[in-house]
């Protein structure tokens, strides 16, 4: 018998070999020829796809709107905001060279777009009138790494990014708080992830931001993954790029801005959450094909007849469904569909036929059901919504039964070298934590919100003024 | 009263001036600090969106999946097939500089992707059983132009290109002849542009292509525009890269190859086939608003009952509806909108209301009907579908009207000069090409299929062998 894949490394043997043999066996990514620069490839793609039409959605339904902004941005402009510049200059790459001739200002490939955004924004806002502006713009962006990683580090990746401007402060910060709760859903209702909720520190904050905030999700090896970010700039780049409007008071002002973005990280959140050694798990509502129908001896034209039914019935549905009819053997395409992370497999042969049932493999638990033929649509809906909510469960049990209370260096420590999140109270002081990123490698993830902070930071003794949650990290 | 627009320059008096306004005052693009990249605002990117989906769909009911393939291509790479090379150096953005040191093998900024999916191809094929192999990628590319134009010509520019491999040259060619065809329907069922079908001289074709074929429109003032072309490469990319597979005859042989691409420049067709001097005109199915709702004295509540009802029943249908509850008079909203080329515009007063009865406005020839309440829905559905028609029998009967037989060089050049196609019997000599070139700086825009020669060439007096257009382009 024709032998599909090769076993892959298993998690606990070297998660990193495992995620990578995932990476390239699921046949979500390929490398390139050009170094540090991955191939999407069809099916990693597909599921990048789900999350912008998921995401796409519930901008526009908060007033946002697309736009495309130019790719390559004039140093000079990207020079205008200091502390923006400091934190991107290392990383980037630089066109040189135009139609053959040597180009003068030079031209930054963009690693993110606060520049030309708020550029545009000072040509466009000129009254209370035009506030607020809501642009998002889906696109990639470019961050000359030295060591990469498939969806976690590369020189480019898939994002989206929203920049908007307000005519109060308290207008931009619900802005920034309300895309860190739509970030927070997509979690809940489309990867199955929880993630932990709350504000950086000022060390790990983004370069130019007045506060920035993310959702962190821990990884089956207990190292935490940042996987999107919301930030809240204040007046900076208002005032570096002359942004001003004529409020209702006549008076004129600089806008408040804020940006926010999720990228193709969540792919790699997405496997190192739920898959396991057998391959991809993939949560129902992102999967690309949610259930692969099987024929077993499907050269019996019964076999052929039922499948395309089945197929018709829950396409019907909505669904995004495969039927696998290729000429491979059913074993060959079982090992296929699992390593892809399928979350529902119908099998269907004759004796199943004739007993007017189903069999239908769980790939999140590797268990199977047998179901009625004629409740298939009723069976396979319920079974969608029961496997995005034992994932969800199950990687939110992870979450709860990883994150650990210390009262000690040596007990975060520990903690950290173990795996997981160590809540500590802190002083807020960086000294602190820089003090623990240099013993342990662990960086603070974030300040959960609605933590109430007691007694000491453990680091210095002093009173503690916030709940923080270290980890190491990806 | 507020006055929204001043005046737009009239098509007739400067067709050119009258385009970048249209350009700028619906909103469509604005210029950007990087010199020859435009920023796509909101209304215009919405406009690639309704592109974007119809296409996706087409293209995905056809077998063919989604990919993202990096940015930049060392030169390396680009440099292996060098018909393509030759076509492209020139006007290639180089990147030479990463995380601030030098590059070795510098990175051309993709201008088109074919270096890219063939190296890729080539790691990926190796059996009939992998072909074909059907990859399509939305992204931009850049181009470094010295003179730009919005839409037309642009030194950075979004578009899909689809990179396709094939066992056999005859399932190729159908390939690109059948995305031609997805190309040619989308000129009929969404934009309302009637194309001029057929293949590319040896002189026009693409840069390594065997053969290319292309959509073209004729614009308001009797230019041409190529609207999209798809490319037949045969084996020359898959032996400069090493793509080879194992066929069912167990023979080594080179895979066939296609691209196909269109861009944002079906924008500028859709502007300067549709636009009129009021501003732009959008075909319904392409329209991001297709319906807008003006209130008339919209402080009185029972217009503003009205009106909501209206807006929410259109809805339900599924249409793109936007109701106008802005501060401004409907004056200003109605010369807004127009400017903005909504096909269809419901004014609703108490006067209206009170006799049961909707004035719709529509966009493309500036009429207005009376239309009972009760049947809103039919008759808005039926509307759209009216604009639609007549907006592309009214472009057809333009197209129509501006080919014209000639029989010599001094016809020909008459044509040309008073704008639309001059159909020319061809002997096939690129020294006759050359010549029309010269004498008119018209080109040859394609050899339409299904058409005979008879006769000879006007300008070398040998026998034609070919029917072919000639006019002057953007």
């Amino acid at each position: 018998m024709e032998i599909k894949n090769e076993k892959i490394t298993s998690r606990d043997v070297d998660f990193a070999k495992w995620y990578t043999d995932v990476c390239k066996k699921a046949e979500l990514m390929d490398y390139s020829s050009t170094k540090g620069f991955i191939i999407y490839r069809p099916y990693g793609y597909a599921i990048w796809e789900e999350i912008q039409h998921y995401l796409d959605k519930k901008f526009k339904e908060t007033g946002h709107e697309n736009v495309y902004m130019p790719l390559v941005i004039p140093e000079s402009l990207f020079n205008k905001e200091k502390a923006h510049v400091s934190g991107f200059a290392p990383e980037t790459l630089i066109a040189t060279i135009g139609g053959k001739e040597e180009i003068q200002d030079k031209l930054i490939i963009r690693p993110t777009s606060e520049c030309v955004f708020t550029d545009f924004y000072s040509r466009i806002i000129s009254s209370y009138r035009d506030l607020p502006k809501l642009y998002n713009q889906w696109c990639s962006v470019v961050r000359w790494e030295k060591t990469t990683r498939p969806f976690l580090r590369g020189s480019e990746f898939l994002w989206q990014e929203g920049h908007t401007m307000h005519a109060t402060e308290e207008e931009a910060i619900k802005e920034t708080l309300g895309m860190l709760e739509i970030y927070n859903n997509t979690g809940k209702e489309l990867l199955a992830i929880p993630f932990s909720v709350g504000q950086k520190s000022e060390k790990e904050k983004f370069a130019g931001a007045k506060a920035t905030y993310a959702i962190e999700a821990l990884m089956h090896d207990g190292k935490a993954l940042q996987c999107g970010t919301t930030h809240y700039f204040g007046q900076g780049f208002s005032e570096a790029f002359g942004v001003k409007f004529a409020d209702k008071d006549n008076k004129i002002k600089y806008p408040y801005q804020t940006s926010w973005g999720v990228s193709t990280r969540l792919i790699g959140a997405i496997i190192m959450v739920h898959g396991d050694d057998n391959g991809l798990v993939l949560p129902p509502y992102v999967a690309p094909i949610q259930v692969v129908i099987v024929p077993i001896q499907d050269q019996k034209e019964e076999v052929q007849k039922k499948v395309k039914e089945y197929y018709d019935r829950l396409i019907k549905l909505g669904l995004r469904v495969k039927l696998d009819s290729s000429k491979r053997t059913p074993g060959w395409k079982f090992a296929e569909w699992e390593m892809k992370g399928v979350p529902l497999r119908l099998e269907v042969g004759p004796r199943d036929i004739e007993a007017k049932k189903i069999t239908v493999a769980k790939r999140n638990d590797n268990t199977k059901v047998v179901i009625e033929e004629t409740n298939l649509e009723k069976e396979i809906s319920s079974l969608i919504k029961k496997v995005h909510e034992e994932m969800y469960q199950k990687a939110l049990e992870h979450l709860n039964k990883n994150i650990t209370p210390v009262s000690s260096v040596d007990e975060l420590t520990k903690v950290v070298n173990k795996g997981g999140y160590a809540k500590m109270m802190w002083c807020e002081d960086e000294i602190c934590e820089t003090k623990i990123k240099e013993l342990t490698t662990a960086t603070l993830r974030c300040l959960p919100f609605n933590e109430k902070a007691t007694g000491v930071c453990p680091v210095c003794g002093k009173k503690a003024s916030k709940v923080a949650l270290f980890a190491k990290a990806y």
